[in-house]
């Protein structure tokens, strides 16, 4: 194995950064089976992966296949999380603490995985200056504040549709560029903020849809 | 406002159908706020949306807007619940019930949708045989009676990456043709079943990367 150390990262296609995501679970999975070494092919089949997207997808930061061997998984796990930035923890701020919000709070996949939830903001007077699990909820007017102390990098937004925007704005004037976001609502961003939206239900719907459809 | 009844559904892109679950929210939220007509332009200015694109969303399911008012909000809103068949109650089996699984559970967006989780399956001794709020919890050898019993028509799969393709299987072979997968792995299904596949870490993931690309 012979990660490129110092790598210049050329233009990544998204889709790549995302399966990579999916080959480090699945490592972890491996790992955690005790699975000590698997062939591209073998990895492809397990988890039904593309064994030629997978090759060319690790091509963009180094070679990490060794002949006869393929690929140590505990070694390219931890490549593939460094890679992800990973192989640290990200200070998350999470906004908006309804029934959503506090799901996601309790969802253990985030800090599994490094994103750890250091404030939760929520305008409604019943929750603020309460805390959950030992994280503060705080109004939103103490976000500036609390972003810089806290060193907040990442959002996560679970807010009502109608004030995603104003929610996302005050986020990016915070200092915070990357944001994910659940409320059903289309964002505008600066070019400099990477914004992810995620509708839960729309992928409900979107099923529902079509099921019907068959059925006509 | 005169939709078409009995509409021919012709071949509508996806991203249409995922836009009217967006508009549908909208107008949730406007007819929460007593707002009782609205133009195509006052809608997308307040929820970011495009309107030559609303117009021509709409446009595939009939002509909603009456001119010099808008949209009804109330009546185009009933219309699009019917379009996305939201106007009835879809039974929905949620399959593991891990961390994400209950959070999924106690995620009450579904339901407000007409989504309803009916049954839950997991193979956990510890969790067979229990209830969550009424809804039983069974093992999957219970799968293929109760998904007829129940008439379980959608299923949320929230199971670890490397069992997720043996399940959903499992789903398509006990008739389950609408499935919503939060398992961080690639599955196949045949042609006539619907797959759509979330993972929230991997979203966080992906910022995670260009986050620290943008430090570097």
């Amino acid at each position: 194995m012979a990660p490129r150390s110092n790598y210049k990262i050329p233009k990544i296609p998204e889709m790549t950064v995302r399966r990579l995501s999916v080959y480090t679970r699945c490592l972890l999975q491996l790992e955690e089976d005790g699975v000590k070494t698997i062939s591209s092919q073998a990895l492809a089949e397990r988890f039904g992966l593309n064994s030629a997207q997978v090759r060319k997808d690790l091509a963009y930061f180094g070679d990490f296949g060794v002949r006869g061997i393929g690929y140590y998984v505990s070694g390219l796990k931890a490549e593939l999380q460094r890679i992800l930035n990973l192989d640290r923890e990200w200070q998350v701020a999470l906004v908006g603490y309804g029934n959503l919000g506090s799901a996601l709070f309790h969802y253990k996949g985030f800090a599994r995985q490094g994103f750890r939830i250091a404030a939760i903001f929520d305008d409604d007077p019943a929750k603020v200056a309460r805390s959950v699990d030992g994280v503060p909820i705080f109004a939103m007017r103490d976000l500036p504040a609390e972003a810089k102390t806290r060193n907040l990098q990442i959002a996560i937004v679970a807010v009502p549709a109608d004030v995603a925007q104003t929610v996302i704005d005050k986020l990016v004037a915070a200092g915070i560029k990357a944001i994910l976001n659940f409320a059903p609502s289309r964002i505008k961003v600066a070019r400099d903020v990477r914004l992810r939206n995620v509708d839960l239900s729309i992928e409900l719907e979107t099923l529902s849809f079509y099921l019907a459809q068959g059925a006509r």
